[in-house]
């Protein structure tokens, strides 16, 4: 393993684990929290912003509707904290969302949700790396045009950390969580003081205009609006169902202690939401999707891009954009943004593992890597994010029109299976008090459905048009997809189970031998078929050029090889066809038999020496077995060349081989 | 063959031509003068008009020297026409330059000259095309956006048209060839009479000025400026030494008939380029490379190209760019510059077979394809024309710059051969007009290897910054790749010489199993195992997952199967290396003895379903056949769904299989 691609993954991955190393890492709450409500807290320092780029798109007349939006997100962030703290006690094995989903409403409703989840993987991935690098150029203006690179970058930093292992990523994200967490805090209070005070902040874009692109509002368009504004801000809510995931990893009792983190992340979700809220009013912040639609905007709006609400707050707060204060919120945000990533560098590996596991995605997710974690699914999210990043120019405000169908597709069928969950459980419930228990978890994840679900098709109608309709396509394809693999490997666990035919012994074996040029490797293949004491054995050869045809059977004689050798027509220069042929035909004349057909094959060190040579002999390897009945033999000659990649691998088997020691 | 890109293939190719259809389609002068020489009469095109950009840089007042720089180019026309009626009478099998420089300057010379002409010949193809399109669209100025694409189409027909063989395209030339040059001839008569009877031709473009880019010259820069236009004016001689290569193609007496082809090309070559020139000065043509350097033109010089200079003297001479005359001489004039790049079609695959059966290229440019055409290479030169294509975004002055020194090179090498040749003939040469004829032969070819030894440095020196380095680095870098795969095939040829040792009989064989599940593939692979009688047979299994392998073991023992089952562990949940330690480990005790190691390979019939199976096989079979005394047999399970391929099959060798007919 000493060659450059793999010192690289060595120097990436650190060494391997052994399986036996595999342990559930038990988390405890104050661990538990940064790691899997990292999503749902980052996202305040988008939410805001986002309902604020909506409502000025009728104009600064509209911001004063703000409160009312945010509010009801507050409200639908209380309906589905409390819904999944009846999940995670009720399901405490860590399905989440997939489990209570299939569990509850069967197979295909889980698979609906399966597919939902792993898109909103994708998206959390997508929308918070961008989000993070946002708050970077709001820093540093600078970077603008190289937002796609940074992203990029982000994002393979975030696949290394995952390829290492789960347990040093949690580490990694206990400190930037809460010191973003105190950063808003304190921004919240320091500011809130200060209006108080009589000296309320003042942001950078508090004398902009704004340059109404919807005028003239008529009062269904004004819902409308309204409307959409709210979506946009439900992405407040994303990730809240993480913890519902991880219940596994917490200490005992799991379900008491996750129940108790989810609503430390809701009462700190809706506290620093509000307070960013209430300070972008105070502050007079002014936001707009097109740049260019702001009156008084200082840079080139061409180019340039206006800094996010959080960073704009954090300038009018803690005075200006050169204060401590500042750098200390951009750079916990931008942290906290990107670890967020995490959470779904956690989830969609493990979902996929899941679905691998039941047989609806490829048998390759299933598998854990060198160091335990479940790799392909992390390299299989990072580069479809990647490319979303890639497509939308590491746009926010674009990707988040893809997000959030998902997860509230997830959120819908997750409490409506929650609701079947209670109608069970009541009867078997004997004690009146357990009887109103069940009655309570009922009405709460009752009205979590419903509520979810309307929130559902808000965000379909809303968000339908600027890009969410891919979503609607995308969710429907996985399904499929997922479908078809899963008859795939059913019809084929059907196809080949044992049976006695299958274990009957060919009544013949007839070796046929592939020669080109009379040279070692052909020696060496017919000595190999020799050795196998076959019931025939032949040699062909394909007649392309007479001359060197008449040539090889001259050498054939001069060494006096007793084989025959069977020259094969080849009119039209094929290589394949003929050899089928013959093959197909000693097959005709005897079904039971087998065809053994020997190819020499050069064995080279480096990769282009493989364009030198072996080109029609893979080519018609690939063919032979499709034949029935043929078996297919290499038998490689080892070039010198070879010998140097030999001698690196015997390296990485150093000492006692038996023992398999790397 | 019934697959969808076999459909294509018969489209674009026709049926497969049979080996013996293979023979020499003789050429009769008339037509081999179109096929042969269509590249140096097309160079006429571009050649005047490469000499006025160069001097215009000069502004206007340099273009009076326009004459003298077209006599000069008009003398090495004539010197180099004279020398390769030399060559083609003394080397008539049609080996060229190469084949004269490496007989009597030795290999390396030789080797030079090929690596020269492989690149000219893709620089034919791209410098042909791109004047081509140049061409129409001076007729169609709309299609100045498609300029790329268009080119990549031309090229793409090109190529369909050489695979489907060389006699069609010999006659697709004739016509387009000598309609080009019956049109400049007229144009040229005709402009002249207008001129001599007092109403010369007016270009739309007399009246510009040009905004000079080198202005106040010293006499130095004003020489070296004279030189650069010279070497674009070089561009009138490439192609010359493709009448060289051809003539096998000629009919009895070769020599003679090419040499007689030779001289036509010549004089029609000087008699079009001088009157293009004079026309051009007599209209007052004024062209720029930039042209936004002229002053006085009408549409935008940003996104608008100038017409070429061709189409500016039809216009005037034949009354505007609408009439016919115009119409007719851009048709011809594109035509024939596209199918110029035909020549290259045909020498580049030619001097590719030759080089690859002198062991200096991969084999398979010396197979020829269906059609007997060497397809290989010409889907290669097509492949890297487009790519220069692109790259220069379809600009025929900056692909220029890359021109004409590969030519020279191979001129001068050439001529200097000759030289050597007419000496050694000397020596023989008995009778005194033999003597007198050998030195007339010796001091034409003598002189021309002077003449363009000069040309040869003038081009480097004037051209090297303008791009011309890429040409200097690609020769080397060619000659070098030639040189390392000579080495290769030798080597490998000296180490393969067929021995004692290579066919002496393993003394035993072991027969080695790799079983994951038992299913039908497994019984299969077990059962053709021990058809083949080993002298041990083991089944071995990866212990990724205790579960699983425990249920393996369980199910063995139900199947009742009598081979031991033996479990390797792998506490890295790697497959390759404990297998390779297994086998090793065998060879380690008894060196003398071979292992043949089975693989159970599902065959799939739709490429996706290869994503969901085999993945670790195909990794192992590549490690394994690094091992020395080893042999891989894949034994092929045809799922189902590998029916569907199978009958497409069936369906292409009907009737009797025996006969191979398909």
């Amino acid at each position: 393993m000493r060659s450059p691609t793999s010192v690289l993954k060595r120097l990436v991955l650190g060494r391997p684990f052994r399986s036996d190393q595999l342990h559930q890492e038990l988390l405890p709450k104050r661990l538990a929290l940064p790691i899997f409500a990292s999503d749902p807290l980052s996202s305040v320092t988008y939410a805001t912003q986002e309902i604020l780029l909506v409502l000025s798109l009728g104009g600064i007349a509209l911001l004063h509707l703000t409160p009312w939006v945010a509010l009801a997100v507050v409200v639908l962030l209380i309906v589905v904290v409390l819904s999944y703290r009846q999940v995670v006690q009720a399901y405490p094995s860590g399905g989440g969302s997939y489990e209570v989903a299939s569990h509850n409403l069967g197979p295909t409703a889980g698979l609906v949700v399966a597919g939902a989840l792993l898109v909103d993987y994708v998206l959390t991935v997508a929308v918070s790396v961008a989000a993070g690098v946002d708050n970077i150029i709001s820093a540093v203006p600078e970077l603008n045009s190289y937002r796609v690179l940074i992203n990029i970058v982000c994002i393979a930093l975030l696949t290394a950390m995952n390829l290492r292992g789960v347990r040093e990523s949690g580490r990694a994200f206990a400190v930037p969580t809460y010191a973003f967490v105190a950063g808003v805090l304190i921004m919240v209070a320091v500011g809130l003081i200060q209006a108080v005070l009589g000296h309320a902040p003042v942001a950078e874009s508090a004398h902009y205009d704004i340059h109404a692109e919807q005028v003239g509002l008529s009062s269904l368009a004004l819902l409308f609006l309204l409307l959409r504004a709210f979506s946009s801000g439900c992405t407040a809510l994303t990730g809240a169902e993480a913890i519902s995931n991880g219940v596994p990893a917490f200490r005992k009792p799991k379900g008491r202690n996750a129940a108790r983190t989810m609503s430390a992340m809701g009462i700190l979700s809706i506290i620093m939401f509000s307070g960013i809220t209430v300070l972008a009013l105070v502050s007079q912040v002014k936001i707009a999707e097109n740049t260019c639609d702001l009156v008084g905007f200082a840079g080139n709006c061409e180019t340039d891009a206006q800094r996010t609400v959080i960073a704009q707050i954090a300038a009018a707060v803690f005075g200006g954009d050169h204060s401590v204060g500042f750098y200390y919120l951009q750079a916990t945000a931008a942290l906290i943004l990107i670890l967020a990533a995490n959470t779904a560098f956690n989830g969609f590996p493990l979902l996929g593992s899941i679905l691998a596991q039941h047989r609806y995605l490829p048998r390759q997710l299933h598998t854990r890597g060198d160091r335990l974690t479940f790799s392909n699914g992390i390299i299989l999210l990072a580069l479809v994010a990647a490319l979303l990043i890639y497509v939308f120019a590491g746009s926010t405000t674009k990707l988040i029109q893809l997000y959030i169908i998902g997860v509230f597709t997830s959120f819908t069928l997750c409490q409506a299976g929650m609701v079947r969950h209670w109608n069970r459980e009541l009867q078997t419930a004997t004690t009146s008090a357990e009887r109103r228990r069940i009655h309570r978890g009922r009405v709460i994840n009752g009205f979590g459905a419903c509520f979810t679900g309307v929130v559902l098709v808000v965000v379909l109608i809303t968000k339908f048009g600027h890009g969410a309709y891919l979503v609607v396509i995308a969710i429907p394809v996985l399904f499929g997809i997922m479908v078809a693999i899963r008859r795939h490997y059913q019809r084929v666990r059907e196809e080949l189970t044992p049976d006695e035919a299958s274990a009957l012994l060919p009544s013949r074996v007839h070796a046929v031998v592939l020669i080109s040029t009379l040279h070692k490797p052909t020696q060496r293949a017919m000595s190999f078929a020799k050795a196998a004491r076959p019931d025939t054995l032949t040699a062909i050869t394909i007649n392309v050029d007479d001359a060197e045809t008449r040539e090889l059977q001259r050498q054939w004689e001069k060494y006096g090889i007793k084989a025959p050798l069977k020259v094969l027509e080849s009119p039209y220069r094929e290589i394949t066809r003929p050899v089928l042929n013959y093959v197909k035909n000693l097959r005709r004349d005897s079904p039971r038999d087998v065809v053994c057909v020997y190819i020499p094959e050069y064995v080279v060190g480096h990769w282009w020496e493989n364009l030198l040579h072996n080109q029609s002999a893979l080519r018609l390897k690939g063919r032979l077995l499709f034949e029935p009945g043929v078996m297919v033999t290499s038998v490689p000659w080892q070039l010198r060349s070879s010998d140097r990649r030999d001698l690196e691998r015997a390296d990485r088997v150093p000492g006692d081989v038996r023992r398999g020691i790397p």
